[in-house]
């Protein structure tokens, strides 16, 4: 059940790819540490205090995935302070943070499926209200709901020459 | 836009998690080299050449990663024979490889948008045919999109005593 491609890529032997985003994200925020602060970013938390009780990550770590992942802009920074405390920050999805949830909650899916000692894992993503389970999958903008068979690769406009090889 | 949490879950500062999936998963296959083999699979790639001729990983690393793909059941083995060699084995993605997919498009969806430097990326997914735009997104099992608002996170049946920090 390969991927299809399409166009000037239909002859897999002609090219190989230098520039692939999935690695790129990969070399990004591809760490068990980075995942696990996004994931706690989805569940709500904003506060270096409850990442680290949260994630069971240390202090260093933390800080660092933090201090990096604001960097490349998947948060912003926003001061808070506390009755007697000093001012600190608490860190916010931006867009581009948010936009990683699909990502995020596809290894959940897998993980609950294929990792858990028991089936189904302990938590599960449902619709809100509804309680109705959720699936991290393909579709078309348009809203049709697609399996890998239904998937191909195309070029981007500006592939001038694949063959690289 | 944090997703709620629903039920024994609805206090988040009750309870934290051990057996986290998204933090399993990483454990697993939470590698650069890794999602880079998976993407060849799903691009059809199943011998070894042509693993590290598209990869461009090192021989030992394509080694490696596909021993342990496999050992954790992502590919199954098959022997193959071209005329005049000996026989080598080719490396075919198991349904629990196939359901990666998700997560692997998950990342190109995401770096295609905010990691290449010329906007969209090498490659795009599109649906086989029409090739219109694919969305890895989320939506219920009966087929209805989902924005990140409308999710909402609940305990297993088997989740005893939150508690446990």
């Amino acid at each position: 059940m390969a991927i299809t491609f399409e166009g000037v890529l239909a002859d897999r032997s002609t090219w190989t790819l230098e520039n692939c985003s999935i690695a790129m994200t990969m070399d990004l925020i591809g760490t068990r540490s980075s995942m696990v602060i996004l994931r706690e970013a989805f569940y709500g938390t904003t506060r270096f205090d409850d990442f680290t009780r949260r994630t069971r990550l240390t202090d260093a770590i933390v800080a660092a995935r933090l201090r990096d992942l604001t960097e490349i802009g998947l948060f912003s920074k926003r001061p808070y302070r506390e009755p007697g405390q000093r001012t600190r920050s608490e860190y916010l999805l931006t867009d581009k943070g948010r936009e990683l949830l699909p990502a995020v909650f596809a290894l959940m899916q897998w993980g609950n499926k294929y990792v858990q000692d028991e089936e189904g894992g302990p938590l599960s993503l449902v619709e809100r209200g509804t309680g109705e389970p959720v699936i991290i999958g393909p579709r078309t903008a348009s809203g049709k709901n697609l399996e890998p068979e239904d998937l191909a690769i195309v070029a981007n406009g500006d592939w001038a020459d694949p063959r690289d090889s």
